[in-house]
C-alpha cells in the first residue's frame, strides 16, 4: 500500500507536530513548499483533519506502531530521537528513497547560512543562530535558542526555552533540559544529559549528566 | 453615563497593556476586529492618546479607582490579578452582560487548539502551545511560555520568560517568578508562589512558596 | 577614500551582524529605510558579498584594525562594548558628523514607546519592552529581553535570552551573562558583570561580579 506520508510521534508531542505541519500551511508546503491546509481545530482524532489532503497520510503514535512489509512513504515527517534509530534505520531500508523532511515552524527564527539537517523539527518561537548547524532528527522544543557557529548533533534535543550561545558544540543523543544555558565554545559530548535548568561553564564529557548552577556532574 | 470601554491596571502595567492593544490595531480590532488606530508615542497621559477613538472609553489606574453607579461599560480591558476579584464580581453585578475580553499581543504566537478564557492578557513573544488552556484573567508575561496541553487558572500569572513544559497543571493564583521553568506533568496548587529562577521538578502544595535549582520550600 | 560604511565587529559576531542588517533587506534600509539586498548565503568572505551594493562598503575585524587618516565613512554598524570606546571617540573626531546607526532585527520586537540609541544592535527574537530606554552601543543578543520602563547604559550588553524585568536599571558598561534574570526595580551599577544564569534580587554595586540563585557577589 502506497501512502505519501508517515507522520510519527509519541502521542504527547502530537500537538507540537501538528502546529509545526499547520504553521506552514500544511504538509506539502512544509515539504516541497506547494500548499494545501490542514485544520486541527480540535485534537480528539488528529488522523481526521488530514481525511482534506489531496495525498495519502499515516498518521502513527510510536507506542502502537507496526508497519507492514506492503506499506510505503514518499515523505516522513516525526520528532525522533536516539530511541527511534532502530525504526528509522529499518524506514530507510524497507523504504529505498525515503525522505526525512526537515520542518521549521512559521514562527521560528532561522539565521543566515543555518543549516537543518533531514528530519529535525524546530518548533515555534525557537532560534537557529547565523552559520549553526542542526543535526539530522534534533528536536528544537519552543522558545529554544542555538547561538551562532553552534553545532547540536544527530538525535540530540533542546528544551523548551534552553539555549546554547555561539560556537556550542554538542555530540549526537544529547539531551538539554529547559531552560538550560551552555556558555560560548563548550563542547558536550554524546548521549550527555544537561538538566533543566543547568549553566553549563565546562566541557561536558560523553555520557555523563550535569545539573544545577554552575552544572556539575551527577554521580549516579 | 454609557461607556464603551473600560481598561484599567496598575500604573506599572500600563505599557504592556497599551502596546498590546496597539499591536492589534486598536481596541476595537482586540475585541471585534474591527480596526481603528491608537497612536501611544509617549506616556505622559495615556487618555489623551485615546481621544481619537470613535468611542468612549475610560482609562483607571487601580491605585485610584472609584466607579459610580452611574456608569456603564460595554467591555472591560486589563491586567488583573486575584486582588481584583471584588472589583471584577462588582463590575459583573453593576454591568450586567459586561465583556472581560482577552487579548493577545500581535507578536505572540497561540498554537493550534489552545483556549484563551475571558480577560486574560497574553504580552508580547508570549507562546501557548498546542491545546494549551489559559484560564480567565491569567497575565502572561512578555517572553514566557506555556508549553502543550498545559492548564494555567484563573487570576494566575507567568513573569517574564517563565516556561511550562507539556501537561503542566497550574492551579488559581499561582504566580511564577521571572524565567522560572516548571517540568512536565507538575501539578502546582492554588495560591502557590513559584521564585524567579526556580527549576520546579515535583509538585508545589496549594499556598506554598518553592525557589531555588531545583526548587525548594521555603518556610517562613 | 570616501567610503559609505564601515561595518565592524569582533569576527565572532559578524554572523550576527550580518543577519541583522539581512533581516532588514540590506544596510540602506537598515539606515535610511531604502533598501537594496545583500545575500550571505556562506561565510567564507563576507566583503565579498557586498560587492553587489551600490555604495562603497568596508567590513573590518576589530583585530585587524588600522584606520588611515585619509579614509572617511558617512554610517558605522557595528557591535561595540567599552573596549571600543577609544575607537569610537576616533571614529567621532576623525569623522566629523559620522552616524552609529543603531541596528534592530527585523524579528526582534520593539514595543511602544521605547528609545533606541546611536550604534545599539538587537538582534532576533529580543524584545524591547514599553518605554524602555536602550542606551548608545548596547547588544541586546538573541532572545534577550528588556522589561517595561528599564533603562540599559550605554555599551551595556545582554547575553542571549537574558531577561530584564520592568523599571530595572542598569549603568554603562554592563555584562549579563546569558538567561540571567534581573527582578523589577533593581539598580545595577556601571561595569558590573552578571554571571549567566543569575538571578538578580537585589541592588549590585558598580563593578562588582554578582552569580547564582540568589545571585550573591563573588570576592575574586
Amino acid at each position: 500500500m502506497s501512502k505519501n506520508y508517515l507522520i510519527f510521534g509519541f502521542s504527547h508531542f502530537f500537538g507540537d507536530l501538528f502546529d509545526c505541519i499547520q504553521s506552514v500551511g500544511g504538509i506539502l508546503q512544509a515539504v516541497v513548499q506547494n500548499v494545501p491546509e490542514i485544520l486541527v481545530p480540535g485534537r480528539a482524532s488528529l488522523k481526521d483533519r488530514l481525511v482534506r489532503l489531496p495525498y495519502e497520510v499515516d498518521v502513527v503514535e510510536l507506542e502502537n506502531l507496526k508497519l507492514g512489509s506492503d506499506q510505503f512513504y514518499n515523505h516522513v515527517i516525526g520528532f525522533s530521537g536516539k530511541a527511534m534509530v532502530p525504526l528509522l534505520e529499518r524506514l530507510s531500508k524497507q523504504f529505498h528513497g525515503i525522505r526525512f523532511t526537515p520542518l521549521a515552524h512559521a514562527r521560528s527564527i532561522i539565521q543566515s547560512g543555518a543549516r537543518i539537517e533531514k528530519g529535525a523539527v524546530i518548533d515555534a518561537g525557537a532560534i537557529v543562530g547565523p552559520w549553526a548547524r542542526i543535526g539530522a532528527h534534533v528536536v528544537l522544543n519552543r522558545g529554544s535558542s542555538v547561538g551562532h557557529d553552534s553545532e547540536v548533533g544527530a538525535y540530540s534535543s533542546l528544551g523548551p526555552s534552553a539555549t546554547l550561545c555561539g560556537h556550542v558544540r554538542l555530540g549526537e543523543n544529547v539531551k538539554v533540559g529547559a531552560n538550560a544555558v551552555i556558555l560560548p565554545d563548550i563542547l558536550v559530548g554524546d548521549d550527555a544529559v544537561i538538566g533543566a535548568g543547568a549553566v553549563v561553564t565546562r566541557e561536558v564529557l560523553p555520557g555523563t549528566t550535569v545539573m544545577g548552577v554552575p552544572a556539575v556532574r551527577r554521580h549516579p
